[in-house]
């Protein structure tokens, strides 16, 4: 039986309890368990904003701020009603343009709300997020199970960022396959996604593991300490560009020079972005970058540079799991919708 | 006219004062300017493994610690002084085994005392001292106004660590030529040095820079951001192989790439290491990578890795800047002693 560590359970993203979504603060995480209470989709796109959640955290998030947004709505006109979901599901898809998992999410709930117009839109959309959720649950597995192939006995694995489900179900499945795996954590600064979310996750799953600084995976790498290398991908492009938080590249460059395979998982590449050139990086807030959990790391005149995402040519991409199998990125256009 | 920023003055790194030296806090710097006294080697040989002092700040503590250890000690007999000044050098060369610039001049200064066994240890050792920093000072100018020639108007310069000395005096001489430069610092974790050091002392030193994560690097060059990537060298091998702080490798790999130089600033090859197969690497206290500036960054129970140095490739450097002047590293053997 597998069992997923707490910040991968629902409730480990967020609650919705009566008229309000709390939303656990991952920037405070492991060393506070603190939800965040958002009243409203504006109060979540901010929650977004300021990184209270991450990675497949938004998804959920805004799914059930949905269902929050309908049931505060529902004396509204019907048409009324249909308005406001489509200006929430657009407020929250532009708190984190990169996530397009959820863009498409929010407009499968609007879609459904639109097309079952003789319906209670609050009824329609906390059946739409259900069955989406159920899905994307089933969806992990299926990828979990597919990336358990990929690993060795013995391998060690080194990540970034917290890939969260398909990742840590992909290290799950291998072990209950009887391989023994390891795992070196980046820490991925500036937000420590790697020592702090990750790392506390894999402990919790019973997978062995040590933190590295961003500079070291390629040490790593090189020296042949590392056996496959493995992210989530935030967007992958229909010619198989990988769109990942900041660090990335430098590991898959290390990997392409030194034969390592470099596995992305994602859920479904996004129809909508060809190549690199139809991908927006988001700039984060500079400050990040010269602080370290609120803690300035330099002068306070001194200023940083935070682009949020790396994105990774499809020739430095050994393979991308998604829903539809295992691809390379050259069949991504074809069978990877 | 040239003017070095604080860190890199001789009073910036340490003062030897009555019977005591004392060494600046890098580790606190630049919130606090601290200074940790030290009575005897042991002592000395404890903060550099305390990385109280880094880079080049031991060379200058090492040789002004003979000083203090021989005036300490001139009550001993002749050969007794010789004697302790050898356990001295020894003991110093040990506590940063990869420093061998310091191990050189260490044993400088006792095959003078060795030589001028007439005269007084304590004399012998103070001026040998002098005129090795004096030196020493020499050679970074010289080396910065060679730096200073591989950088073109209009650069922007990626540095990691505190490439100290040699780095600043090519970017002020590039200056004093009419260049306009700005460099990019990657913050260089855990001990942070980039932010902490190397930042504002470029600030100090009027060079425009912005502060970026140490998985930023390869995106930059990617982005073709930068045009330049330049770090000291902790040490250089016959063959051209470069050791330099963790992380340098990550940029070197993406500079080969993306075709954009790496230069690596060099007082002079090691002749005593032909090739990575003789270069130790200092395994430091993995403690560091889970915790930033005293702050645990994860769970107590869980564990880094930190490896502190990277072994670059010769095929990876595009020259090496010494004091014989600038070499392809194939050139070293022949031309960089």
């Amino acid at each position: 039986m597998i069992h997923l560590p707490f910040l991968l359970t629902e409730d480990g993203v967020c609650r919705l309890q009566e008229e309000c979504l709390f939303i656990l603060d991952r920037r405070r995480y492991p060393f506070e368990r603190v939800e965040v209470p958002c009243r409203s989709a504006e109060e979540v796109a901010t929650a977004f904003k300021e990184m209270v959640t991450q990675g497949g955290g938004p998804l959920e998030a805004a799914l059930k701020t949905m269902i929050m947004e309908a049931r505060n709505h529902e004396r509204l006109s019907l048409f009324e009603q249909i308005q406001h979901l489509r200006r929430v599901a657009r407020l929250l898809s532009d708190a984190r343009p990169t996530n397009t998992t959820m863009a498409r999410a929010l407009d499968e709930v609007i879609a459904e709300v639109e097309k079952r117009n003789d319906e209670s839109p609050s009824k329609v959309v906390e059946e739409t997020v259900r069955m989406i959720l159920d899905r994307f649950a089933g969806i992990y597995h299926q990828i979990g199970k597919l990336g358990s192939t990929l690993i060795n006995d013995g391998d060690r694995i080194l990540t970034t960022c917290f890939a969260e489900h398909t990742f840590l179900l992909s290290l799950l499945y291998a072990k209950q396959a009887g391989k023994h795996v390891r795992v070196l954590v980046s820490e991925t600064r500036p937000y420590l996604q790697g020592s702090r979310l990750a790392a506390p996750s894999l402990e919790e799953a019973g997978i062995p593991l040590k933190i590295i600084t961003d500079g070291m995976g390629p040490t790593m790498i090189a020296a042949g300490e590392v056996q496959v290398y493995m992210t989530a991908a935030d967007l992958v492009c229909r010619d198989g560009t990988v769109v990942n938080k900041i660090g990335t590249l430098a590991n898959a460059l290390a990997c392409s020079r030194y034969g390592i395979p470099y596995y992305a998982l994602a859920i479904s590449p996004d129809p909508n972005k060809k190549t690199r050139a139809d991908v927006t990086i988001e700039m984060r807030d500079p400050k990040e970058v010269t602080q370290c959990m609120g803690m300035r790391t330099t002068f306070d005149t001194i200023e940083g540079v935070y682009p949020a995402f790396d994105i990774v040519d499809p020739e430095l991409v050994t393979r991308i799991i998604t829903q539809k199998g295992i691809l390379k990125p050259s069949e991504v256009e074809e069978h990877g919708r």
